[in-house]
């Protein structure tokens, strides 16, 4: 297989693209696929302040690595969860760390523990009817909104890319949840008081390219996925969706971008467009469904009961 | 593993439902599943005449042995594709020629070749764009119709099973075809002048509950699938689904369900009861989504080319 640009070897073939590149193309393609999505899906305009999102993987540390590259202001933000299984959580930070040093490139941390008093494996275990997931999920949602909205940036950048966004589609579609895949887009604009517009740059890249954008490009990333993510129903529905795009390359960009334009189109989901009723939390200020509390301050309610998310949990 | 109704041994273990059931009760089970889906979905009343598409396989061969065993007056229609291979076609006749005689049950034949000149595989052969499986399910669906109208049945039933239609749904839904997911229904009212209702009692019951039905009926019935069916896309879902429903039983149940839930909340497809216009073929007097020829008496033009279906596709 040879580089189409160049006729030199390809270091990756992309089906689904009938497309090989050569190390030094697909260091320019990728980028450019990135730009094409900022720009398709009005993520940010040249000069707004960018704030991605860093976990210390090779998705968020190539999205950081390709806006820097193509000009855009990006900084990090590292949120370090306490999870002490093999030093997850501090290792993590390290290569977001090591990254940020390599490049002179500004980043926050805000450690939970350090922040709120305990881990995210110690709130789980306190709250009944709390998994680490959602846990995780709702503290670094609530996390990332604050910083990003107390720093004054334009924007919150994070590095889901494709297959990330099929996987979640998937699930939605297998329990027609409709109000979940009313609110699933690249682009989420704030919506309302205290929430900030949030983007996903990678959208149009499958994480097997990611991988191997990480690797040619050098960058030094947490090979492990966390300890919690072990049988997760998501890495169960990417093996079902990755035998899919094998019998029919492309099939999972068809399947996501199909979605999008049938309800851009309006063919599906009537509500899509409708705005959901939310209120500021009474503690926090940020924007919940429900009345008083938002379910990130019930979080530190001693009451050890925990019935659920009612904010936004985009 | 005991039978729950009288503790005998269970001849199968339904896991979504948590059920095991003896041969005895899984006789009774199985009808009583068919009459909740007739009754739910108002597919037909009693007295309505019935006319049951049998194709020899195990499923339209049972769904027609439990209506009659229910006292529906349901009649048979076996359609002879004249597909040669391994005398598929012949073979699938006596089968059902030998179910009808058992019971003395009511049942006609259309023989394609007799009727219309050419066999399927010929037709296919003839019209370029056509394989012999769009074809075969075009003639299948305009004779079907035809026999149900000029017959003065009430209504038309289908051996589909759930799993057959979650299949469907599967497919549509990976190309988000909104057209199609808006008319697939256990129940399709004759919407327009000269097409009957068509409805699909199996719908409850899983592949494997069918094919334990015909086992433990002792209905015998044509074990080969189709020949042209080998590598059908259809049967990679299948898979796919299956491995979904191991990992959680109901998964497949679930899909459906809940899609039909949504679809009649309003939640899902804004032009689910919108009306498709049709107009009368100027031919055979059949309803057709374009003016003009339909799909089916556009097969028998001399030109060859064949642009696709038009007709309604149910």
């Amino acid at each position: 297989m040879k580089c189409v640009k160049c006729g030199q070897p390809a270091v990756i073939n992309m089906r689904q693209h009938r497309l090989g590149l050569c190390a030094e193309h697909f260091l320019e393609w990728v980028p450019a696929q990135v730009e094409r999505a900022i720009e398709k899906y009005e993520m940010f305009a040249p000069g707004e302040r960018v704030l991605v999102a860093v976990s210390g993987g090779k998705d968020s540390l190539s999205l950081w690595d390709i806006l820097l590259r193509l000009g855009y202001p990006a900084e990090g933000l590292y949120i370090n969860l306490g999870i002490p299984h093999l030093e997850y959580s501090n290792v993590s930070q390290q290569k977001v760390e090591q990254f940020a040093a390599e490049r002179g490139a500004a980043f926050r941390v805000v450690n939970v523990q350090g922040e709120y008093g305990q881990t995210i494996p110690e709130i789980a275990r306190r709250k009944r009817g709390r998994t680490p997931c959602s846990t995780c999920g709702l503290v670094k949602r609530h996390i990332l909104n604050q910083v990003a909205r107390d720093g004054g940036y334009a924007v919150l950048a994070t590095g889901h890319q494709l297959d990330d966004e099929v996987a979640v589609l998937f699930q939605n579609t297998l329990h027609w949840a409709t109000g979940y895949l009313a609110r699933q887009a690249p682009t989420l604009p704030a919506s309302h008081p205290g929430l900030v517009r949030k983007v996903k740059p990678l959208i149009r890249l499958y994480e097997r390219e990611m991988a191997a954008y990480a690797l040619v490009r050098g960058i030094d990333y947490v090979y492990e996925e966390c300890p919690y993510s072990r049988g997760a129903t998501t890495l169960f529905y990417k093996s079902l969706l990755n035998q899919l795009e094998e019998a029919s390359p492309g099939a999972k960009q068809s399947f996501y971008l199909s979605f999008l334009q049938a309800r851009a189109e309006g063919h599906l989901l009537p509500e899509a467009a409708s705005e959901v009723e939310m209120h500021p939390c009474s503690r926090c200020g940020q924007s919940t469904t429900a009345p008083g509390l938002c379910a990130f301050c019930r979080l530190w309610e001693m009451d050890g009961i925990d019935h659920g998310d009612t904010e936004n949990t985009e």
